[in-house]
């Protein structure tokens, strides 16, 4: 084979350095001849010329910067650092600095999510991870969810009211990593950004409204760069911000850094990648060809809908294993603190275990004749007591009501039926898959054997199963260090087929049959035993 | 010979039309096809995708610009005009119009001299000449000369004043332009400004410290383009302002413009460009390589300085001739009007004519022993009455005083000195050009042969003179139109040679040799007759 596949790794920043090729910012240290009677160019000009040899053809310079830039480089001894963005559309200057070359390049990587930001600060020049952090985005206080904030946007000044917010919450972040790292936000050079469509349109200040009304059409799927002072954000004002491109108004670019990030776009092997936040997003592909969609799969996997539900952080029981004979349950929190509530992974723990143990049946219903008796009837229905109010936090106990175990096997069905339509869309089977990417705190945290018991993920040897990380974000920070992966972005845009499952009939059909445990035909799961009603 | 040469006329506005050939702004009628569940491209991606075909490759969107257009494109229910900048750095989208493309496309030429603007509006889809104006530079409140002027900008608040000047005095400009036309102002889509590069710094509210101090370095040569928005200008907001390049502080874009106007850049014969302004600018050369000089040989010749000088206008002497025998003049006025004074190319025919009826010696002296009776005594010296107060406007006289006339020999001997010396450096004679074009008010009114019995232009055929009238708008007008000429205006600026007179010890030599009438050296001069002292 002439081209050996790469390995199917993301390189996020967990790993501490990064590598880097053509970086979105580059500095480069110029020192250009004083001028004489023999050699009258112009100062700005005369920077151009030094920069020349190094950045060949046009040089944009935004008008701004024309007079600023020449005058610091003349009263600098016309020698410095010049500071050029490396776009799409060609280099930019963005700065000139009358100094030779900073040791640091500060820049900022983020995953802009509906409830969290997370973002890394990585250095320019050595790809070394200098800080990372998350912050909650403070739009939550018009609306958890996606739905509820567009439709704010539409009131008299609810998008510039978004916008406030997550900048704010942006600039907040960015001060925190900046903080870390024994620096200023200001010193920061550029802001790579990957989020959701709707994210990305209240970040940059564009009207949502037809986001969510058919045929869902953003206002712009591949937003060129601006500069942090048109954002009015606290970065330096001259920091490019650099957008990740979507492809729809449910397939944001969040999820095209992710297909960047695990390399899917570019190896021989067919690999899946799964981002699952309040949306389930799927991707299946290789170099020759890609294929998306996306659907509600995620809500009883993320907190906010089960009652007991709540996203991967201290307190929340991560892992449960259910005794198959007594259907007793024991547990273990992040970070060891008092239950609060459950979180998607521990949530897929438990039903599986409550489903191994009988406890419930493979409708996932609670069946008060299963063993155990830790049954107890609420105002809201029956109930299996997870942690008994004695070891909860603040004394309150956890319960697992059939509503919510309701909520997750519509989940899990979702998922599967997406995972078997966009498959089957492809004429593949699922053992035709080299690997399968986990992307988000979804895949950090889940045993891809408990989701199998369940029926969500499909019957495949574990190790197939492939925790990433947070992908989105490692897109962005790729976005910052590589012009490659830059320009993959925008080929996965236009490569990628999106398969709208709103009006899917096939999907419908597949939705269905998934809502036993593991499946109405359980010859898809041979691994996991089936019951007796 | 494998490429005839092109013949040397310029293709300025009294033609009545232009030829176009990649005009700098487009009009692109754009109709994509609605968005539906199977084609969820964005709005402005939707947009920019409808563009492919006529513009391959990335198109540059201003941040400010995505919303508002992306938005427009939408309501026009995806079809409309998308006006698209042609720069060097790409293509740039400009405004989007609900609407086919409309008929007419006013772009706006200015010459914007130091004294004087001169432009015209022209439409870029025709090619016609709508309008042409002038209007007096407001600046002149703050000093005639460009020296005072650019003292006057280190004053506080000096540079946005004569910023403000000379945008308001565009704005005037453009508004009686956009009238003549049945136009508005805001109508026009684009503005090329060829001006000398004072001017050009303060139209661009840049600091012109450093362009009167040795070594005269300009804060930029080639700016890039801006937006009207972005000077405050009152076009349309998204006009763009693009900026014939210059060479340096002493060579302007002006003289850029003129090169390119009159093909001296791309003709395979050898010829010569004198633009007479407040300094005479001179180019020689051919396609394969150009030398230019600048000198103050002009302000005798220009109006201001000589004390009864004024520039070519209603009133002004134009055409002089004086009896030999008799030494009595004869003259004719711009517009017929009673004489105010005299301009360029009245005062050179009244003091050839002078010379050749010996009322003035070859030192250029009033010689109280010649013909006729028109020597008076004044308060300010010895005087030749060109019109009697009986006759001039106001009931004034016109007087040609000795210190007007020792004005203009300086004048006409810095002027050959100028020429010599430039054609000396490239080791031709003047027999080896194949034309002088002169350019301005200067070239259309002087009769060359006055000039030659000067001894200031050089003793050729009165056929090798052509007037080219003003070369630095028509070169603006090319630049609107012709995307070439746009490319030829930076190769210019990187080709030519820039001879500084300054430091030359050759020019200082020649211009004492130029001090007589025609010259110390008579036998340059062949036509010339010789008169005893």
């Amino acid at each position: 084979m002439e081209s050996p596949s790469k390995t199917n790794s993301v390189t996020y920043s967990t790993t501490g350095r990064l590598s880097i090729s053509g970086p979105l910012v580059r500095l480069v240290a110029v020192q250009a001849p004083p001028p004489s009677l023999q050699d009258n160019t112009g100062d700005l000009d005369r920077l151009l010329r030094a920069l020349a040899p190094e950045l060949p053809g046009p040089i944009r310079v935004p008008f701004p910067l024309l007079g600023p830039v020449a005058a610091r480089f003349r009263l600098a001894g016309f020698k410095g650092t010049a500071v050029v963005n490396d776009l799409a559309t060609g280099p930019e200057l963005a700065d000139f600095l009358p100094a030779p070359p900073p040791v640091l390049l500060p820049l900022m990587a983020l995953d802009l999510g509906t409830t969290y930001l997370e973002a890394s600060l990585v250095d320019g020049l050595s790809g070394k991870v200098l800080a990372r952090g998350h912050e909650e985005n403070a739009q939550g206080r018009h609306g958890a969810d996606i739905l509820s904030r567009i439709h704010f946007a539409a009131s008299a000044g609810g998008l510039a009211s978004l916008h406030q917010d997550v900048i704010g919450s942006v600039d907040r972040l960015a001060g925190a990593l900046a903080d870390q790292a024994g620096l200023a936000a200001a010193d920061i050079r550029a802001l790579a950004v990957s989020g959701n469509t709707t994210m990305v349109h209240f970040f940059l200040r564009l009207d949502p409204y037809h986001l969510i009304r058919e045929p869902y059409i953003p206002l712009v799927n591949g937003p060129g760069p601006c500069r942090a002072a048109e954002l009015g954000l606290g970065l330096h004002p001259a920091a490019v911000v650099w957008l990740m491109p979507g492809v729809g108004s449910y397939f944001g670019g969040d999820l095209v850094s992710g297909i960047v990030a695990t390399g899917l776009d570019e190896q021989e092997e067919t690999a899946m990648l799964i981002d699952v936040g309040t949306n389930a997003e799927v991707v299946v592909g290789n170099r020759e060809w890609l294929i998306a969609c996306a659907g509600a799969a995620g809500p009883a996997l993320e907190g906010g809908v089960a009652r007991m539900g709540m996203r991967a952080g201290p307190g929340a029981i991560e892992h449960v294993t259910v005794d198959p004979v007594t259907g007793e349950p024991s547990w273990t929190t992040i970070g060891g603190a008092p239950p609060q509530g459950i979180c998607g992974s521990g949530m897929i723990d438990l039903v599986a275990g409550l489903y191994l143990a009988r406890v419930i049946d493979l409708r996932g219903r609670l069946r008060p004749e299963g063993p155990g008796s830790r049954l107890v009837e609420t105002a809201d229905g029956l109930a299996y007591v997870v942690a008994e109010a004695a070891a909860g936090a603040g004394g309150q106990p956890v319960l697992l009501h059939q509503t919510d175990l309701d909520a997750l096997m519509r989940s899990k069905a979702a998922m599967y039926a997406i995972l078997t339509t966009l498959i089957g869309q492809v004429g593949l089977r699922f053992e035709d898959l080299d690997r399968i990417c986990v992307a988000g705190a979804f895949g950090r945290h889940i045993a891809p054997r408990q989701a199998i018991v369940l029926g969500m993920l499909p019957d495949l040897p574990e190790t197939v199963y492939r925790p990433v990380g947070n992908s989105s974000l490692a897109g962005a920070e790729r976005a910052l260090l590589d012009r490659r992966a830059r320009e993959r972005c925008l080929e996965v845009v236009r490569r990628i087929t999106y398969l709208e499952l709103n009006v899917n009939q096939e999907f419908m059909i597949r939705f269905s049959g998934s809502r036993f445990i593991p499946h109405t035909d359980p010859r898809l799961f041979p691994s996991v035993p089936v019951f007796e009603r």
